[in-house]
This record gives C-alpha cells, sequence and structure tokens, in this order.
C-alpha cells in the first residue's frame, strides 16, 4: 500500500476548510490541524487587504490583476489577505497571464504582488484536492504542473521583470533566477525552507543560485533555509537593485517606463541570445527537479516536515 | 528590395567626412547628420591628445602603440582624439597585435588605452565604406571581422590583463568578460547601450556576463544599457580590483611588473587548464551573436535607434 | 634521460630528514635544502599544538581526529605542528574519513583544522618517498591519488561544510569550490600559489572558482596567487558567512547543530539534485587538471620555481 505522504496528511485536516474559510469545522481533534495549515497561507497574519484597483482594467483573473500600459504589461498577485499564496487556480492563471503578455504588444512584462507580500509561494491547499487516483496521481498532476509553470517562465520571450514589493518564499523566490532584472524594496526577504518542508529545490533554483551565487551561499538558502534580506540578495546577485520601500514603487517605475521605451526588437532579441545559450539546459534542470519533487512529496519525511514546520509556526 | 539598415544611414551622411576629417561638406542638409555621427567618436568632446610617447618603440601601427619591456607586452589604444574609438583599420591592428604578442617571449599581455578613455568602442565610421556588394555584403563582412575579433580573444594563449584608465564602451567592455584580470582606475566606467542603438551583445557578453554577475545585474547592463561606475563592476565580479586615478599607473605596473616573474610556462598552462573548460562554447556563443547581429544592422529599428541616439548625445 | 623535475630535487634533499625529524643530517651541503624544506611544512614557524583531545572518541586515524555527535561528523586534520598540512597518508585517511561519513547516520559532515591552521595544503614531503618506477612514475601515482581525492569531495552525498578556523592553502583551498558551505574565522585565508611553485590549479578550481567569482577574481588567485582574506573570499562567493576568531566556534557550532536536525533524506536529495547538474563536468576537469599537473611536476620550471619559492621562505 502506498505511503500517503504530505497530501494525504494534509487532507485529513479536514480541507473542506480551505474551500469554505469561514466555516471552520468544530471538532477539536481537527482543529489544530486546520489551524495550523490555515497559518501558512497566513490570512489570519496579514492585515493587508491590498490597495483600492484604482486604475484596474477589466479582470479576467480570479488571483491577479493583470494590466498594460506604456509598453509595460504587469501582472500582479492579488490575494493580498493570502500573503498571495498561489493557488492551483493562480498557477494557471499565471501561465495563461504570462502567454498572454508574450504575444501581446508591450514590450516589457513585469510580475509584482498587491498588498504587504510579493508571494509566500505554493499554498498548500493545492495538496488537498486529491483526485480519484489517489495521492499518487496527486504528486504526478502536481510535478506536471509545476513543470509547465517553470517552463512558461523558461521560454518567456521577452524582458520579465520582478518587482519584489515584500516578502516572496518558495516558488516566488526560486523563479527569480529565471527574471531579467529583480528590483526589491528594502521590506522584502527571501526564503526558501524546502528542507523545513521535506522537500527539494525547484524552479531551476539548483542551477540558477549556483550560479549566480556560488555554491557556498546557494546551499544555505536551498539546503539550510536561509531567508536572505533584500541588501544580502542583492549583494548576492540575485536582486538587481534595492530601494527604500518609502519611494520604492515610484523609482521603479520610472525606471521600467524608461526602459520600455527602448527598441523593442532589439531588447527581445538580446534576451533571447542570453537565453538560448542555457535553455535545454534549464528545461532538463526543471524536468530533474520535478521529478524529484513527486517522490519527496509521498515521503514520511515530507509530511512529517510539514507539520513540524507548521506546528513552529502556530507557536510564535 | 532589400532594406538598407544603418549602414545605408550612415553612407548618407556623406562619409568622406570621416576620411577627411577638418573638410567636413557645407550642405546643411546632411551637415546635421555629419555632426550627430561625429560626435559619437567624439574628437570633440575629447581634450585629451594623449602623453607625448616618450618611451615608444618602434611604431608599426598606425592607431595602437605597442611595447614590450620586463616580460609585458602592452597594447595601448592610440586614437585618443577620438576616444580611442576603434576604427576597421584598428581592429585589425589589434589582432595583428595579439597574435604577435602570443608568439613573442613576454610573460603576461596587457591591454589599455592611451588619453582619458579606455575605448569608446566600436567606431560608427566603421558603417560607411560600402562595398560593391552593397549594404548586406557589408553587414556580412562586419560580423566576419567581429567574429575573428573576439576569437582572438577567446585563443589568446597567455594571461591577458586589461588596465581600464577610463570610460569603456560596447565592445571593449563585452571582450573583459575574456580577460583573465581587469585593474580599473576609478575614473573608469562600463556601458553597453546595444538596445540604445537597436543592436544586442557581443564579446560573448550574452554568456560570460550572466556568468560573472548572475542575470539580474547582467541584463542591466546588456538588455537596459545600464552604465556602471568601476567600483559596481568591481562589485560584480567584471573587474579584479579598483584603484584611485591619481595613483592608479603606478601601483598597478607595480603588480603586474611583481606578476611577470612567475614562471611563464606555468601561467600559460594555467590559463588554459582555464580556459579550455569554456572555449568552445565561447567560440558558439561568438559566432550566434555575430550571427544575430549581421540581420540587426540591417533592420530599420537599428537605423532608427542610432539616429536616436546620436541626436540625444548631440542635445547634451 | 628523463628530466627528474620537483621529485628529484626534493629527493636530493636527504628526504630521510622527513621520515626522522629531530634527526636531521648534519652535512652542511644539503642542509639548506632541508632547512628550506621544512619550513613549508613549517614545524618551526607554529607555535600552536592544538587544543587537548578533551573530547576525542576512539582515534582510527593518525593524522585525523573524527567524531560524531548531534547529527555531525566531524573530520579534523590533526597535524597541527605541521600547519595539518597533508601527508600521502593523511590524503588517504581524509577519503577514508569521507567515505565512512557518507554511509554513517549522520546529517551532515564537517571538515575543520586542529590549531591555527585550516591546513597549508600539499606536503611536500609527499615527494620524496620515489618508487623503484622512478620520478616519472612517482608523478604517475599522485596525479592518480589527487584525482581519488578530489572525486570523493565531487561525489560526497551529503551537505559537506567546512569551517575554516585559520589559514588554507593550496588544495585546501580548491577542494572549498566543492563544499556546500564554508564558515571561515576573520583570521583565515586562503592562498594558492600555484604559479609560484610552476604548478597550476586542482580541485576542480579551474572550473568552479571562474563560476563562483568570474574570471576577474579568480586569475588573480589561480594563476597570480593573490592571497584573499576571509572578508575578501566571502565577498567573492567562496566563503558563505565569516565570524569574528573570538566567537567563531561557538557561533558556527550552534548554527550547525540546527541546520543538523532539519530532515535527513531531503537534504541529501536536495545535495544530489544542485551536484548532479554538474558532476559529470566535475570528474571531467579533474581528470583534466591532474593530467596537467603529473606533466608539470616532471618540468624544470616546477623544480626552480619550488626551490626559489622556499629559498624566499626561508629569509622572511
Amino acid at each position: 500500500m502506498p505511503k500517503p505522504g504530505v497530501f494525504d496528511f494534509i487532507n485529513k485536516a479536514k480541507w473542506d476548510a480551505w474551500n469554505a474559510l469561514g466555516s471552520l469545522p468544530k471538532e477539536t481533534a481537527r482543529q489544530n490541524y486546520v489551524d495550523l495549515v490555515s497559518s501558512l497561507s497566513s490570512s489570519s497574519e496579514s492585515s493587508s487587504q491590498g490597495k483600492p484597483g484604482a486604475d484596474r482594467e477589466q479582470q479576467e483573473y480570479e488571483n491577479l490583476v493583470v494590466t498594460s500600459e506604456d509598453g509595460i504589461t504587469k501582472i500582479m498577485f492579488n490575494r493580498p489577505t493570502r500573503k498571495n499564496a498561489i493557488s492551483t487556480q493562480m498557477y494557471q492563471e499565471i501561465m495563461l497571464a504570462l502567454k498572454a503578455a508574450s504575444k501581446d504588444d508591450s514590450t516589457i512584462t513585469v510580475v509584482t504582488g498587491n498588498g504587504d507580500y510579493y508571494s509566500s509561494g505554493n499554498d498548500l491547499a493545492n495538496f488537498t484536492d486529491i483526485p480519484p487516483g489517489g495521492v499518487e496521481e496527486k504528486a504526478k498532476q502536481s510535478a506536471i504542473m509545476l513543470r509547465d509553470f517553470v517552463d512558461t517562465f523558461i521560454d518567456f520571450p521577452k524582458p520579465l521583470i520582478a518587482v519584489v514589493n515584500g516578502p516572496a518564499v518558495g516558488i516566488s523566490v526560486t523563479t527569480l533566477g529565471l527574471f531579467d532584472a529583480v528590483y526589491a524594496s528594502d521590506k522584502a526577504t527571501f526564503h526558501t525552507p524546502f528542507s523545513h518542508l521535506g522537500l527539494s529545490p525547484e524552479g531551476c533554483a539548483s542551477y540558477t543560485f549556483p550560479k549566480i551565487m556560488g555554491p557556498a551561499k546557494a546551499t544555505e538558502m536551498l539546503i539550510f533555509g536561509k531567508k536572505l534580506t533584500a541588501r544580502e540578495a542583492c549583494a548576492q546577485g540575485l536582486v538587481t537593485e534595492v530601494f527604500p520601500d518609502s519611494t520604492f514603487q515610484k523609482e521603479v517605475w520610472t525606471r521600467l517606463k524608461a526602459y520600455s521605451k527602448l527598441p523593442q526588437n532589439s531588447m527581445r532579441i538580446s534576451k533571447q541570445v542570453i537565453r538560448k545559450i542555457e535553455k535545454e539546459k534549464l528545461h532538463a534542470v526543471n524536468a530533474e527537479e520535478c521529478s524529484v519533487l513527486q517522490k519527496r512529496w509521498l515521503s514520511d519525511e515530507c509530511m512529517n516536515a510539514t507539520m513540524n514546520f507548521l506546528s513552529k509556526r502556530s507557536k510564535l
């Protein structure tokens, strides 16, 4: 009989709770789990509701705000009450939005977050929707989705820029190695607690991070889960430049608007010349990382580590 | 009918002007172009005439001063009134000088600039000598020459050191990624405005720069044309060490003379062990970059961007 | 007739002296050589005797202290009176200890030095035990041993951490590029004087160092023998973090104990995902470096450079 792994653990925690927040079950026996897991996506910790969408255009996405002006398509994570945790649906929406941006007439594409967080990473609630095939089928589906998601970043054909407005965790950090520029508020942090969750790196970070910062710094992040400040991430090459939070948006967008006026084909072609050199390698790394994760998700270690991690968080 | 591209634009500007500086044509209609393009090589901006060649040896080159003593062969760009812009003839002379240095009995080879600039990069006047085959033939010839030029750096068999005495632009920056050490005056700057000219990276920078500084920093230079100070270039690994301009020459040459006394074969072999690992990759990247540039030079975008760029410069 | 190379030079210096320290031969003619070479391993310069082995476990190794607790296997170089110079026997012991650590139930493995030095690198006395096949056979054997030694680091399957308590030289520096984290006291220095000895890089440094710090910084270390401070090595990515010497051991071991409690399989798998990407490359680089060194050891240049180097040291 297959080991249930992290999916089943989270499943046990009455995952209907996730699907109907506000109507949490009362059974004490399971309430603790629910509280723990809820705390990960942290609606309770987040006080931000995001700014009112004053200049929003037509909203095609449930979890994103996508706008396009001045030659810039902006894809904004928009689950501020969940710290922009990326749900299964949101993964799909991000892929759709990136594919649309790759074909629109904008010059550069920007990814950012609404509210206090850039993104708290993968939403653990994603693990609760177990298909008829069971947890092994779920692990397989998750690996396929993750691989498609990361491939979308690898293949993105235009300059892709992250405007990291606040803390970034997990997949929202690892994928930064696939961006062309990363501007960060000094309130941003960069955290990849894979080992703490019994997991292993994704987003091509096992290749890009050692390349960017050398193994001595990369391993402390990827294996030991060290959280970096924005200044540390900049000194180590993960971030292009750090700005004081008070002037962050103004300074970054002024710069981006200037960049967006540069010759469009030239920038697209330059990006492709740079990316072409390692595109094949990146796809191979992505495939390998997802294949390893598919097994990790089903491991006892992952299940126990996730419980431990959540349990510690709830005591803070 | 083929699009004329940047060659034709520059050609239109009465390029005999370049071949006979001082006897500029008077026709107002084209005077503006000539002024603009002239400003790029910047004879008008440069006040430096270079130091008198007190210790020059026999001068075989028109645009270089090549000397050899203390086990060091020094190749000095010597068009100070043109900010050491690299003309077609100068490309050929640099290749000849490097090939001679690779075979002489010196231990290390140094590249530096005479006057205020290290080098302002490719001399746009190179684009004016259109052969009978037209602009497409010109683009083809230029790509071949650029590829040969960069290959000479890739294949250089001894320690190759840049002494960056002042601002460096374009090809004089990108090739630094192929040097073994780069010492810079604090007056040096590093600028690769490829997109501003509708172009794309060369000199293997699309490979070496992301490797040296990570994509987040490399892209801001190579795609968005950010100019780095010497200190920034050093923090990002492009420069080995920065010295105050007042003591730059003295400190660097003292150090180089010490290095030149180290065992010659050992240093040559160490360099080859290091370079061998990526030599094939570097040649492939160079070929790809030149192939892409050959098309860029014929694009409308390149022509328009060059005009825009020059026009802005002329207003400063 | 084959050139004798560095082996014969050192052999001439009455190498029994090495095997029976304290009973140095009195013949003045050869005394100088012996003094010079002795100074390399520097028993005379080292005042440290290492701390008393208060908490040592059973001692299986002559030149190492290997202990295991709190999920951490610690391999400590233990020739403090010789600045932890690595003798032929010690190479073998390090390989054995690493292989044992790779199979024990510890979570992470730490390498450190007893006394003032981390390690002064290869013990030149290794070159004195000339086999019946002569110096060429010795060079061949040395290359095989070096290759096996470095392969052990490449293939090590768990997080491998260096606790660099003091100066590190040669092979003890180059192999740091194969560790997952490197913590250094601010008294540590990093020195690879290959050219000064007529040699060339090993330990995969010809690949890892340019990758970590870019060629402009790597070459100054590997070809020109520049010695880095701990802070410089950290700024350039070779070192994860630097601590004041007064609190070094306490701070580092607190951190390591915390890391050792993270999920074991997860960390092992993460390391393997990261390493797998370049393992084949590392083995190829190691083979090439050893092949080149095998010839260097037999060169006149190496013999003369070693004599010069030792001669200068003796005058300090």
